[in-house]
């Protein structure tokens, strides 16, 4: 039998891109998209490696899924209906005769089916407890370049597109800028599973006014109207679907319950985990730990990493409602059975007189101390900008050849939409509201 | 602190319906049907519920998004789905002159939202693994029970009608017979978010043609053309979503990797498990252990299985990836990282000679003993049928009011959608393919 | 025989509503919205009366359908839709308790109903050639008055509800205002027949969003993004759709075939018309002629206007292209074979000197008087604003009372969306370009 | 001016293919497929021939949209849209590796943009009225080849696959057999404008089982649901829509219009009619009429058929509501009015003795002899099959290689689908029920 467990080992352990599949083409059935054929070999095996399918595991909008029922869209989709969309954008320009080679082109596509391969399972929540200080670009680059020892440097020109560090700077901007494919991709996807249908935006129509001008993208005039959509839909959805209050609410009711978690383990209370959230409970982990390939049970942190995904949270979650420490049992049911706080969004800041009198409600409701209110309180404010002019715009191409941001190129005033907006916020268990 | 402590059990552990609520009205934004409107304070109080708040954590279609990667929807949206159409269906009714009171309205609006209640994590797969003779519908009347103990009786009658035990029989047609609004939903909402829109059926027309006569419920006969498209589009699913050869062949390795796990548990060995499915793991369970309401790790296992959901057995899964038992680590693997097994399908059976021939090459290939060849081989058949006329058959009201169940009442031949097909199918791992 | 010419005289000169028929509900399939129930006699009447049924044959967007084919739909779908929201928006604001009697009901769905009958075929191209300084509104006007002297005074509600002389002001905001169901139903549905995606708006998100106050209608706060959206969809559909500029050139090159169809037949040409296009091209029609009641072969002018529709200009103007008057020729085959002109759009008038050199070459290149010349050159402007604060402005609704302006709740600058745009065009035959 | 003249008949009359034209890339925004890219110039100069723009003016759907009022669609989309499924169609083949070269690619696709191009206006009822004995396929082809003179024989090839006269079998059957992408374009098309949704196919993925053995296009085994589910919809679109009985009602009633107004002009009396339709009216048209050349008020009968769409009908029935004859007055009255007859549908015959009676009936109230009662009365039966097996039926390819007709290939039994259904049918004005 040990001829089995080696064979076991190779496949899942050193995870060997899979040499005996023969037939590479692949047609996937998206609802927003209809067939999407993958057609390179290369994003074949992307796709089938372990990195890419825990993607199918991690949902691409965290909790709001607790507000809108039906966006449990995965960022696998999201990352497969990118590169549908790359393509489309590749052969629109193509057609206009910007110059795209083939490899130019498949490691295009390479880097925005990876754009997002460093996200964790709810990571907003993450990178504000557990994982504190380390941001996703960080490990996708980090798996990125895992990725291409592992498929022999294939990846090369991908990574420099991603990092931007290839002259023809256009195929970054379509992986990463104000108006990249991914933005297309996920704000119609998003649109399409919360059943917000005001965010759809005109992602084809976009698309064909693509071209490329001095090495960067530009929009053909004839597309402003969309593009102004686009960038109110924008806003739109922001403020109603990934920023909506119920969702902030529940949000940071997960970073409380994973800050609780956390302060019992490092205080030595033993606490039910799966295995690789632990690792992550158990010590102060920072993006040293990432880069120096530091083992943790016998594993690497980015492998660990890799393998976290919205399972390990929900299913150690469930059991912490059942925990004796009262704080974390209270928050994890809350979390659990959706009894959510109270949220009140302002854009003035809530004075600290009555933010006061709410601490002292609960330290006497709940009878805990002064230091674990902020377990029962959140306090914080976010902001956000539909479009910000400067390095990265948004610039629009005239019948004439001339070249103008698009503030200066529509008649409508968008300046205001890339001014920041702040709003305050307070959330607080919602019996409270009683007495 | 111990009063905050005394909060935290009545609220989470005896589960109260929350008495704080005060605004009980609801609008849930469904991707499929648009805004849903939840008016009745019953209703609302049984979304809330835990029981059914744990529907968000079950996918409707277990596996298939291992194929359909867009059909991560869960039984929470289908449920809350059949509440629409519930009410749509009751509307028509009435504007016909159908008596239904709001006492009746409302109970067969809870028993459609709770027809699903008992329905574990991929329950087809732990039906033939770890819950073995125990089915979802049992569950399902055992949960809807307690419920009705926890609201005081306030589900008395849409138990009766669940049950068909209340005079008025087109009420329990309306939830569950070939016509009920649960398949109006789930057809058109697994089609949705797979993306076969072939599968899309048109629900609104089939509820405006429905109608009563002595009872029952019955199709205008200008909806027949509806209902063979109806019947053609169930068809359809089945083979091509529900029963798809990847989905079973995934379904099958999740079956053998639940019946290793058991295995290796019942031989004590000692896995990593979430506390929930370790009590299914550890136990042969029978229904009598529901029944007797006996205490497993302190509590009752019918509360135990309300809170399995697809995060155990993910979060599970994924460790046994790394188990010493090379089987259970070998079948974890196939699963988490997608490779599945090859499936071979076909109308005739296999021979046998050929079924032993590949239990050779298994053996020799993974050095594993000849009882443990099983769970590298599934061998077996499925069977479906579109449509069963007999007890539970539709009927066509014609415009003279005659009533004929609907294979008369048409002029294609539907009789062969009656008849079940059956299918048998080979699974195996597809390195064997090679050799 | 005398008995049945009678019977026909009686049905369709005078038009009584058929008192023969029994059943006067009603479902229209609407590719838009579904199913859509007519469930008001009164509503079922007007719908099935001639001057209703007309609209039938008159397209919604006019000459658009050559530049978007798939935009043919009528005026009458757009009125039905129209009455679909009006019911929505009704019961929305009944469940919030405003209210709204039943007759207060069906009068503003009359109105909205009848709110576009006074439009002719191609409005617009229309009323700047043969019907010049009659407005649609007028006709429609005249109408319902017509229309209430035939239905016994029923639609007097309907009226000073339509001409804002009822007191509930709210009512006639619903009928017309910057977001009267009108507007949510055209936007939504040009979009879609035009294949526009991006114009599509939330109307369903709107109408859940209206309320009153102070007997004016109001938008809750939570819908400020919405109604953004609305803004910019509704600049982009006029930008994009309505004033498309092959759409103008179109809309003006009909506008120039009537002028010289009119021209000739005032000069005593003898032209082949439809009848009806007859009397508005051999008389100089005033408003006065339609409130004389004077009669044009034997008929009333109002009568007269009512049968007009598309097939009587696109019937005659195919004819003129073989006419013996090169000009009117010329421009019928322009405008029936789609060679449409050129056209030119600019933010800056064009020069006076640019405009006499083109006037020159035209002049050259036909053989043609310089009074002719204006037949072959366009030079106008257009002007749009998406929103005019104002008296009749969009009030938001805040949760703590407050009623604001739009311009004021919002944090993005719309003041700009109330700025109107004016661009300048110019349109000639293409064949110049070339010279 | 002399000069002028002949330009405009240079350009209109014997309509030169415009050789001004530069740029002929052409993108057609599709409600149903969205962008539409026309890549080749003769598909572009074909498009915009006036030919193929009359076809803006004809209804796919004729009198349907008297039942759905958003069919309005025309054959001018049906065939555009039908060239992109070609295209879809022809590049998934050559992917597959069946060779189509370049031409065979323009020349069928060239078939199909025509293979609708000699309809007339409403033809099912020109075609049992004023133009009997000839068919629209006949005129197609006249037409095509009278393009290919103009177009100096670049339509060689198209015209051969359209008649099934060129080796590569498989070209023709995707311009006309069971499964050409005719169909696959109308049902969806028809579904979706009519707002019949259950009439959706998948044409997509039809699309993507296609495959090509010995020269005959075949589905691919996966694709048989997808078959069976078209067949369905088929039968159910002909029975729901085109075969309804409003509008069958409608379409006899058009039928009598015209025979009434012929049998009037060719007994000499003069009624109004546009100058293409009264060549109909006048003349008994027979196909020679056609093919020897005949001129009509200067022009050949091919030419004046070309120039006949929509508008013409309508502009003159409308006037003949005013005729002095009575029963051409109230015959279209009832149509342009929507006051259509009474249609009783059945399985059976209707008994002679019933229409006796129904003659007598009619006579009676109306006042008018024996012989013109069928005008009041129409007395017929329609027939329709889902599919016909035989010489052109659809075969499925399995993976073993096998090739077989759907009806062995699938184990529902579609034979009853082949069997052609026949209803009868009597229509009658509606006041004959009250009597």
């Amino acid at each position: 039998m040990k001829k089995f467990y080696i064979f076991v080992a190779s496949i899942f352990l050193n995870r060997q891109p899979n040499s005996l599949k023969t037939n590479k083409k692949k047609i996937i059935n998206d609802p927003v998209f209809g067939f999407i054929t993958i057609q390179s070999e290369l994003i074949f095996d992307l796709i089938e490696h372990p990195y890419f399918q825990r993607l199918r595991r991690i949902k691409q909008l965290g909790l709001s899924c607790i507000v809108f029922p039906g966006a449990n869209h995965t960022r696998f989709e999201h990352a497969v209906g990118a590169v549908y969309l790359m393509r489309s954008a590749i052969s629109v320009l193509q057609l206009k005769g910007v110059k795209i080679t083939r490899d130019e082109a498949e490691a295009v596509t390479a880097a925005i089916l990876l754009h997002d391969i460093g996200h964790g399972p709810f990571s907003h929540a993450l990178e504000h407890s557990i994982v504190d200080g380390i941001s996703h670009e960080e490990i996708s680059a980090m798996l990125m370049e895992d990725l291409n020892r592992e498929f022999n440097g294939k990846l090369d020109l991908a990574i420099r597109i991603f990092k931007n560090e290839y002259p023809k700077k256009f195929l970054h901007q379509l992986v990463a800028s104000q108006l990249d494919v991914d933005r297309l991709d996920y704000l119609r996807r998003d649109s399409f599973f919360s059943g917000v249908t005001e965010g759809v935006i005109g992602s084809d129509r976009i698309i064909k006014m693509l071209n490329v001008r001095r090495g960067e993208l530009v929009i053909e005039a004839k597309g402003i109207y969309s593009i102004e959509k686009f960038l109110i839909s924008r806003r739109l959805m922001y403020w109603q679907v990934y920023l909506h209050k119920t969702v902030l609410s529940a949000e940071y009711l997960l970073v409380n319950v994973l800050k609780r978690a956390k302060e019992l383990v490092m205080r030595g209370k033993r606490l039910f985990a799966t295995p690789e959230l632990e690792v992550f409970l158990k010590n102060r982990i920072t993006i040293d730990h990432f880069l120096s390939g530091q083992a943790f049970q016998g594993r690497s942190l980015l492998s660990i990493f890799a393998s976290l995904d919205d399972s390990d949270l929900f299913a150690s979650i469930k059991q912490w409602q059942y925990e004796e420490d009262p704080i974390l049992a209270y928050l994890s049911g809350c979390l659990i059975n959706r009894k959510l706080y109270r949220i009140k969004i302002s854009k003035q800041p809530f004075s600290e007189a009555s933010v006061r009198t709410l601490r002292e409600k609960i330290r006497l409701h709940f009878g805990v101390d002064e230091t674990d209110v902020d377990y029962f309180l959140v306090h914080d404010s976010i902001t956000n900008s539909a479009y910000a002019a400067g390095d990265d715009q948004i610039n629009i191409l005239f019948k004439n050849g001339k070249v103008s941001e698009i503030n200066e190129a529509t008649d409508i005033n968008l300046s205001s939409l890339s001014q920041s907006v702040r709003k305050y916020f307070i959330c607080y268990p919602k019996e409270l509201d009683i007495k």
